[in-house]
């Protein structure tokens, strides 16, 4: 699955923007200690990253159970899912290096909303094109597409918030 | 499956050409929106090659359901679809780089004509090799034929155009 | 399946933090040895890595086959695995790069100790929950529990021995 | 599968060795032809290794085919071939940036054949541990193990002459 392996790879690929530290004392512990201290804010970004990834694989996981189709809409959202969640190491690496700063914010819940949009569209078109299994309910449905359009509208809510903050900075 | 892999993470990849900007006034979003605006071109190079090589799945997905078996020619031509599909994290950072160099855009073309060659290729030996399935009618054969075969006329008919600008230039 | 992808991948990753030296005569073989043994940290790191992480994933696959399904307890426990295998590539090139290092030294083992609780909690809540098969006999699972728990104890030692170490340094 | 996962990593991630150079005038294509040309060696190593674990791929794939089982010493050298193609990256660098340096070329072949010794083993140890599927007759086994042995033993040999060269210069 192509969907499995995108988000395997961004998880993984997280780490990469944490940097062996360069420093003089090559043996000391302090130093060293210190120095990944300075870090500390991608490391944050590294842990809230890779269970925010983590979260929407398993939703994804368990929303697919009852796709009985893949529509070409539907494809088309799919992709847009991939393309935020495979977005995740830039913008993670860079809230994790300017973690006070509006703009840094501005991209990760940028990505995260886009991520959740594209996962709500795909659930009401999903109905549209007739594509759910006839397992789920529709009270399961209304649930999951309500709990989805929540998070999609609280992200687009900070948002919105922080980017007029960016603006007034 | 070797090839989905090859193509989640040459997909996920794209990502690490998008540098985190060094900024000296770090809590400045000003400064950050204006820093990373100069790798516009590298975030339009992330969406076109993500969306080229996510359509080139799916293309390869549907056909390779038509295929009974993979002979030795068609695992060839099969490697030198992924080689190009691998290259694309380099070939995407090098267009987001010099978006407007002609160098640049002649191995972004030259990139996606030898995919579609390759591509174009695989049918043509599998019908050789009879390694299609009953279930390929004629009339569908020749189509899939048709579409790739004019897509990789189209992209090598701009891989020529360019290379003449390059040599003028 | 997202376990095997990012096992793949922090293996596979762990090639990264091997640098490919700048030597000024390019053609001394001698020059670039001598270079590349300045790196003889990082081969170490590297091999020792591949093997924990090749060995952790083949008891995973081992204890895998036990569970009938994955509550969300378990699930959570197994993003923690996850996370500590990913986070690999950094603690291995920190590690690499500063063998003599006690805090370098102290992040591996940080690593290894939270993977192997977090592998211990789930075979713990995995019996609490009731997500192991039939199959596992109560003395099978005894003595994958102890030998978890060994491993996590062993391990936990040496990381409160070196933290202590690193404290007085 | 691991394996699979593994070798489509290192294929792919062969490709970031290639990087995208800087140069002053950015919209001459010449100066950037000219730039790229001096990658020469990089390319025609990212060719070389691409084509050489695509094959080393479709041959185990195929000798998998006819292991019935996998004991802990089959598995113990699955892993030595795994660590040979992740460590190809490093591997194919080297040799890029520095082809007419014996210690590069040593690095390629001691890793390639490191590789075959692995794969050979892992036909003896297969057919001593009865893994072997009754398919396969006596003479398609011998026919196998040839192969491999010849293949690690030319790469042995060639890596005895340039370490020889090596030591020379």
């Amino acid at each position: 699955m192509l969907f499995d392996g995108v988000f395997a790879i961004a998880m993984t690929l997280l780490v990469l923007e944490l940097k062996v530290p360069e420093i003089e004392d090559r043996h000391s512990s302090r130093a060293l200690l210190l120095a990944l201290r300075q870090q500390g804010g991608t490391f944050f970004s590294y842990l809230l990253s890779f269970a925010i990834l983590g979260v929407f694989w398993w939703r994804h996981n368990h929303t697919y159970h009852h796709f009985r189709t893949i529509t070409a809409r539907m494809l088309a959202l799919h992709f847009v899912q991939l393309a935020a969640a495979a977005f995740f190491p830039f913008t993670a690496a860079l809230y994790g290096h300017y973690p006070a700063n509006t703009a840094g914010i501005l991209f990760y819940l940028g990505t995260v909303a886009a991520y959740l949009w594209a996962s709500f569209g795909n659930l009401v078109v999903a109905k549209q094109d007739g594509a759910l299994t006839d397992e789920l309910t529709p009270d399961a449905y209304a649930k999951m597409r309500r709990r989805t359009l929540r998070g999609a509208s609280v992200m687009s809510a900070w948002f919105v918030l922080y980017s007029v903050l960016a603006l007034a900075r």
